[in-house]
């Protein structure tokens, strides 16, 4: 079989390294180009002894590569999803700027493969999700899908996030120095960008409950753990049964008996899940607790299930599981 | 001024080591003896070069303290608590064993020393806290003090600790392998046994919510951060001015303005709290952080601030801010 | 194709564990039995969400297995290689039981692949190298076929290991609270048992020069990293292509222009090698840095290559690039 | 008694902060100026809940202190020395600019206190030594001045220090995502500036051997440790006893037993040193192992311990133990 030309704009991030590696060992697909401004001319290491020079995104001939990728900053990405459809490609952008709560745009579905499927399929462009909200609505989805919880609750979400997830930025909060046996919630108050993007695709799925998301900086490399406190419309015998059910044939989710870790998720295109009773409380609770790595199953792996998806091949194609 | 002998029962472990270590460097007190079994004939090292044998704790000459620590597993602690009083020591217990929620003793105040002041200065034993139980008390205290929780709704408490909390025992999922670059929850469902004590505590002070607290074990080797969802009765303005009013006068309470992080408090025997407004929710409600040394604060620090002012000394002697 | 019967004695350690999961994406083999004393009954998770579980190693069927790998405690193995050949199976060990320069038996060729190809591949048992031999001999391994080393010197190892060399075993010291944020040597004077087989080696290769080997253990869970000082017969002026000579056509040897690191070798089966002349020296002097994943390369995976060669298949097979 | 004021021009570095840190607990000084050409304006909390605001550097009043020390870059620090003697200050440069080696400058001694304590009490200035050099020469003093080594061979160092050796500088590669499991050695080659600076030392001690100096980037925060080979000029029976004699005296030199390891030496302003035979080589060697905090005793402890002497107050005081 012929491969398919693809390329990747902003490929020097975290995410965009990580797309370019699962590209480069995926049986059905060429990287055509990868491209990064700050970074042109330098060199990726790719699996098996092979590389990649990164060239400027202007350069880039889009109309080579059947479909692709968009890893360019939140805000610089729309213009370049436009410019790729407008060079024949299909296009999955990992920015923020397409995704519903943020710049939705017509056509353009929010691309949480197991929930939109369909709508994936037969897109030309599709919205990537973000890190937390597959975390989070990969869990919550059972429960809105059968209505289940206190629709004038509040969900509570205790995130934590290795430091990939802020991007390969020099910041010097993200020294070693800084964030080596250190811990600390940020971007609290309820107001983080990924809260809309939650509240909107759970609103969609006609929740009607509240959402409360407090995210915290982990030392790790990678990996998100997500800690979900959920109000009840009434007390619930056998969710685990219920998320066992829902997800039986899918391939990037695991329900697990144990509480989920991130070294089992790392480098892996898999949302992990659990359910959990909580006592204790007068009314009715239960606690789901949800890990992936962020730039896998969050970013470049979920991409890839989508552009398989769009491109017509099988959607574990190259995904490591 | 004559030093005050005191000894350390059960001293091998992380928060024994920590006590000894403070009081080598404490001007008033003088270490009688450390003891430990598994390792009695060891061989602790203590700052300015100075060193303590461990000896076995039937060995110990409990008469030859005037107050006797006693850091020895749960369970086996209140046994030697009875001891060392016959003997005519005053005692503080590092052990959950006299702690309300558990096995509250007649006359043995909990020692949380910023709640408890009068009550630990004329104790003759004092059942020291748990560590996620201080980071959490003295986070809600001046919350329930102007009764602004509402009363039906339940507190969320999702904290995250470093290791150590799980004390030096051979364990194989505290091997450095095992922990490095992960992250997950411990202990769920809402039944660890500091539940029973923090929600002892907050009902004594008069407050009539649930508690719902979910552990986590943190890569880092000392640290708690408890990130706290408080209902309240209504909308709060200033929730930051209530708190510095509260600890004004605190020497081991810092109440910052942004969010605190396990560096700023390692090594260090305060608590450093902030309280943050929540947007986007039907109900009211108001977010807290609290961080604490869950070895300093959360055990040892606050163990020798209770003896200090159990044996008539200034609280802040000794101690590490 | 048929799979192969594969047999696993001493899985629950973490070069048994890892090898259990190479063997598990491997194409043409299958897993038949993984043995544990101490776990016997419990379930190991293995990649494509499949598990097996460890059954003690007395009730093996080894006869069920074309080949058995024994990854036993040093001194337990030798006696489980004779069982396994008994019963017909083909034996790599893992341990040093069977190792030159420890008590190395006829017929048992030392299974540095890259050095010793031929022998492996007509061998029933063969002993896989230790992992800081591996990234050290495949260093020196030039120089000496080259007769370049200064025969009177001493060569000098300074090696640091990730804590996963040490094994899964429940030892004080290598608790997460006492490997972060620390570094220490161990095993030093130069009688480091790895000491014996790396002698063995060169010697057999026709080196007469010392060595002076330093392990190190890192706060990281997997990799080695060794610097290596070589005395030289004379001033070598591109040592670097005599490297990339030598190694062209291993696809487990990686010669690198920049420095190795730990990161890039993690989870992959490779030795990544660079050479760097010296300055400032009275006699000539060449510096090696070679980095392996002590699992992987350092272990598991080497014993898999070395099976795949026993086996007849071809010796990439199943190996992460 | 009056308390002394000093000021600190670069107090935003780690070097800087540690320093400033230390001041804010030393009994007899007074912190009178922090200066930060970035970094003005913004607060530096101290120890006791005090902070300092960083001025500019240019905006500083030189003339209000009594000693000044500069943590200013290397190459920018010589000319503010020079200016703050000018304005009558006492100086202590934590910078290579007037260190040994480098651009060493008349009756500027080289202010590794333990070898020139006496030059120190009488100095104007001092060039406060570099980490690295610390570790090692504290090590290599005793076999120089007795003349053990030798003379035509080569010690061979290889060091391995925490991230903060690098300065709190925005580099991709200090990132936690980049330093968090991995290792790798850097300046390679024997040209690192810290060799001229051990070489200059060691020869104005009367040494003659070569220097072979490697040095690596942990992932940890803070800390050295140098391993260090020494050819000797003929066996040595007892060198702990040498290093013991020699050191007896010395508050800021451990002489252990066991090899020394960073958590020992962290916060604290010592180096820990042993001494080991080493077998199996034809010439007689040793082995010694050094470890220092590189803030504490390899900057800004060492830079207080040298105020102190130049104060003419008593060596120990402020300096953390």
């Amino acid at each position: 079989m012929h491969k398919i030309p693809v390329g990747v704009l902003g490929a020097s991030g975290y995410a965009g390294r990580e797309l370019c590696a699962l590209i480069a060992t995926h049986p059905h697909l060429d990287l055509a180009f990868a491209t990064a401004n700050a970074q042109q001319g330098e060199s990726l290491a790719l699996p098996f002894g092979r590389s990649i020079t990164f060239q400027a995104t202007e350069a880039a001939k889009l109309a080579d590569a059947t479909l692709i990728f968009t890893a360019l900053p939140h805000g610089a990405s729309a213009r370049w999803v436009a410019r790729a459809r407008d060079a024949g490609a299909k296009v999955v952008d990992l920015s923020h700027d397409l995704r519903i709560g943020n710049g939705a745009s017509e056509g353009v579905p929010y691309g949480l493969t197991e929930l939109r499927r369909d709508q994936v399929k037969g897109a030309h462009t599709v919205a990537n999700p973000g890190c937390y909200p597959t975390s989070v609505l990969l869990a919550l989805a059972p429960l809105i899908e059968h209505d289940l919880i206190a629709p004038d609750g509040a969900v509570q979400i205790a995130s934590a996030s290795g430091v990939t997830g802020a991007g390969l930025t020099p910041r010097l909060d993200l020294l070693f120095g800084e964030v080596t046996e250190n811990f600390r919630a940020y971007g609290v108050g309820n107001t983080h960008r990924h809260l809309n993007e939650m509240l909107a695709c759970v609103q969609e799925m006609g929740a009607r409950c509240d959402l409360l998301f407090t995210p915290h900086l982990l030392p790790v490399a990678r990996g998100i753990l997500s800690t979900i406190t959920v109000p009840l419309r009434a007390p619930l015998d056998d969710a685990l049964a219920l998320y066992r059910t829902r997800y039986a044939n899918e391939p990037f989710v695991e329900i697990a008996d144990e509480l989920p870790e991130l070294r089992q998720v790392q480098h892996r295109n898999v949302a992990r899940i659990t359910a959990r009773p909580v006592a204790n409380t007068r009314t009715p609770m239960l606690q789901l607790f949800s890990a992936i790595d962020n730039l896998v199953k969050g970013a470049a792996g979920q991409a890839l299930q989508n552009a398989n998806l769009m491109l017509g091949l099988e959607e574990t194609l190259g995904l490591p599981r």
